[in-house]
């Protein structure tokens, strides 16, 4: 599990800075990615990682602002030459229903794949084996949501070597007890799962947030998490005009990554009124708040690493 | 006036070529540049480019496929940034004034300038003292348009010696006489402004087509042509698939320009199956049945020469 930053710029595209898109990579883990965000030439940033669309699975747009989605019509459009069939669910705010439908009849698009838009509100989105996905509504100038994306708990590993122990022969009691189910023996014993499995491995927690202002709604998606991405479109000295354009400074996101106790925060959306010195100051001036902080560019890759239990 | 190719690749991006637009940059004689379609990421390569969308005037588009429109929302809402409040006029067939409307009006894009959405169904679309636009349909699976772009012919300089020779002296009447208009002297002499004019250069004509098969309409629009833009998706030993899909092979371009009598062809919309290799070929296939055939490759610049009259 890591994130690859395709598009780490706002509002507009720079030579620097791509709009946003950030893809999570699940490549071990189901071997697949998904995509968040997905500004103009989305798709050619992928043409140029080694991303492919044949591996795209779900995509979760935060808010419906052009630089977020402009490059979807053109991305869903070249998947269906890599990805034929494989249907593919994108997950928005209001609206985006009708920008995917009209942009996609109106250019007679051909899409191999069922395609569906599933409008959210809040709440859990997407739950399977794996993976649980929450959304919450954030504090910007239209309707804009951040994503926690939650793995559930690895299971432990069989305890072999105390079920030999107790005179247990190797067989399907072995694969039962490992998938987690208790077992009643022939001779009237129930051997409990839990007893016979190593502590779990916790499940990793991305946040990905959309434009917003400093909120609850964003430390709440937060919590703990393993890494949080947060824009941070200004630099400290610009804390008028971010509230002024529902937007966050490096330090508003900072304060969130401390207060939502996370592990590791990446900033991203950066202004183009920034040059080089202008980004380090900005990263400066979180890290003073929480060290443990990245400014994202484009085509960084952040390894989500699984941490003991 | 020039031709500045921003993307000439068909269907979907490649490393090598962008999805379709062309600049016929008008900078000498208006200070400014149209933009003729308007592929996804269209705004990037202007940033690579001379070209400043503060000097985009008007926005042709030739049909609604996602390659040739899908890069227009993201550009028209960056103008804004750099042109301020001048208004803009984009052509194009039925549909995309709500292409425009939709993904403008859900992503709350601010424009603060006037925007019209000018719906073509052939014949002359735009004229004033120096330029005439005239647009026909073609053969493509949906409604797709070729333009001619013809400047109007430049009167000739005045000749003041003759007009000395004439003792006629020096004043107002020569300024008359020079834009275009006769002159009654007080001794009821009446001088033809035609007759102590150098003769006019002719103006250039410029055409570019949409996606298309061979057609008449093509060849029509392409009439004597300083510089006729003609797409070649497929080469000519892909006959069969260019006739299916309602293209146009390297050969189809090269006979419509023989029979338009057009002065230089540049080929467009290549397919990303060719390699450097297969271009080659593709280009010599044509340029064996009109020679002053040129590739277009991402920003190159084709001039638009004005010939003596």
């Amino acid at each position: 599990m890591d994130l690859y930053f395709l598009g780490t710029g706002a509002g507009l595209p720079s030579k620097r800075r791509n709009v946003t898109s950030i893809a999570l990579r699940l490549h071990d883990e189901r071997g697949t990615f998904w995509l968040i965000d997905c500004g103009e030439a989305t798709q050619h940033k992928i043409l140029s990682s080694p991303l492919s669309l044949s591996k795209l699975e779900h995509i979760f747009i935060t808010h419906l602002h052009g630089d977020h989605i402009f490059g979807l019509p053109g991305l869903l459009g070249s998947r269906g030459f890599q990805a034929g069939e494989k249907p593919l669910v994108i997950y928005g705010p209001r609206g985006l229903e009708q920008f995917v439908e009209t942009t996609i009849r109106l250019s007679e698009t051909h899409l191999p794949y069922r395609l569906w838009v599933s409008v959210i509100d809040g709440g859990v989105i997407f739950d399977d084996e794996q993976m649980t996905v929450t959304c919450r509504q954030l504090n910007h100038g239209i309707p804009s949501y951040g994503y926690r994306f939650e793995e559930k708990p690895k299971r432990g590993k069989l305890r072999q070597t105390l079920l030999q122990e107790q005179g247990i022969p190797a067989g399907p009691i072995y694969g039962k007890l490992k998938e987690g189910h208790d077992v009643a023996l022939d001779d009237g014993r129930v051997l409990r799962s839990a007893d016979y499995l190593a502590p779990p491995t916790p499940g990793r927690v991305v946040t990905i947030l959309g434009d917003t202002r400093p909120c609850d709604s964003a430390e709440e998606l937060a919590e703990g998490a393993d890494v949080l991405v947060h824009e941070a479109t200004y630099a400290a000295s610009e804390w008028e005009r971010a509230q002024n354009h529902h937007h966050s400074t490096a330090t508003d996101a900072a304060r969130t990554a401390a207060n939502a106790g996370v592990k590791q925060l990446v900033l991203t959306h950066v202004s183009a009124r920034y040059d080089e010195e202008g980004e380090a100051k900005l990263l400066a001036d979180a890290q003073a708040i929480f060290p443990a902080t990245t400014l994202a560019h484009d085509h960084l890759i952040i390894n989500v690493p699984r941490l003991p239990g």
